[in-house]
């Protein structure tokens, strides 16, 4: 059954907050009605917020990541090791990685993997740039942090042939057992290449 | 661990959007990128929405009902009886209780239920203007369709005894099993309120 809405207003802003992404009807609803609890200060700070992020957002033109400035806080810090690139996909996995602590190089941030399926191909990510960073620069090692899916791989594989040629070594993040699971409910190919990159020991603890 | 934002914009986003009911910053951060993916256009749309919503909206002077003109569609609608009254908690519920296709009466918002642990009392809801609506209007009945929970019970209580002394029948919706739940799993006093106001057979198909 098609809802009615008792406002026009009311309709106009569910329809725009239901296209957000994981946001349905009801919620979107609840979303707007609870706006109109609170001032129209407080409600303008959040459009606001949201629309100024979208139009004053910058890009580092070094590493894609987002920012504020032409270039970014982490590609501007001395004492991040510039030798070492870690290729991510998007933005939220520059953040996640630098919540880790365990990362000191720079990113490179693709804006995306190579999807034939939602007609994403090399071209539209800023692999071009990764080339040529890499070519310039001193770097010594490109570690692939993409997702350990299809596409994942198949980006991965790309940019490995891509950089084939220059000098540089290019490693992949590990895959195995996530801390804190059973083995008897893991994947076989993921035991499997748990198995293949076992760590000495003594090198198991250090996180 | 506190998430470090690459960008003062981004985390201004997420810490505006993290207020609404049901968002966490996980999910603000989301839906803060997923803005990113969007032109300008259509992010200043969304924004947009909801502050008109919340500068723009009118409440119908009659049922306080959420409306674009100064009286609502369902007050000005004649072919709506206007001697029957539905007094519910928000605006939700109006149109909870429209989609059901069930009721052809009036509605009566009250913008909330009496709840002294949150600091709301009968002054802070539409109460007296439902008093006064009931005395100068022709109305015959007041169905009261609040929550089933102790503020809902004290409300409804509240409000019958202001109307005790007009000359108005009041009901409260019926309290019983859930179609389609089990009867094994209702609590006792559902189940005990679902035998003593039992219906006659023949009208418990009526829906």
């Amino acid at each position: 059954m098609i809802q009615k809405y008792p406002s026009a207003l009311l309709e106009n802003a569910v329809n725009e907050l239901a296209k957000l992404p994981g946001i349905g009807r009801k919620t979107a609803l609840r979303l707007a009605l609870h706006t109109l609890k609170k001032s129209p200060e407080e409600v303008s700070l959040l459009g606001q917020s949201v629309v100024d992020l979208r139009n004053k957002v910058n890009y580092c033109r070094v590493c894609h990541n987002i920012c504020d400035e032409e270039v970014c806080e982490l590609c501007n810090n001395p004492n991040r090791d510039s030798t070492l690139i870690c290729v991510v996909e998007n933005i939220k996995e520059v953040m996640a990685i630098e919540s880790t602590g365990q990362f000191h190089g720079l990113y490179h941030v693709l804006g995306g993997i190579i999807s034939p399926m939602d007609g994403i191909g090399p071209n539209d990510l800023q692999i071009t740039s990764l080339i040529q960073r890499t070519q310039s620069g001193a770097i010594n090692e490109i570690i692939l942090a993409l997702s350990s899916t299809m596409e994942g791989d198949t980006t991965n594989f790309y940019i490995y042939r891509k950089l084939a040629g220059l000098n540089v070594k290019i490693s992949v993040i590990a895959r195995g057992i996530s801390v804190g699971d059973e083995i008897e409910y893991a994947d076989e190919i993921t035991l499997g290449r748990s198995i293949l990159n076992r760590t000495d020991f003594n090198d198991s603890f250090k996180i």
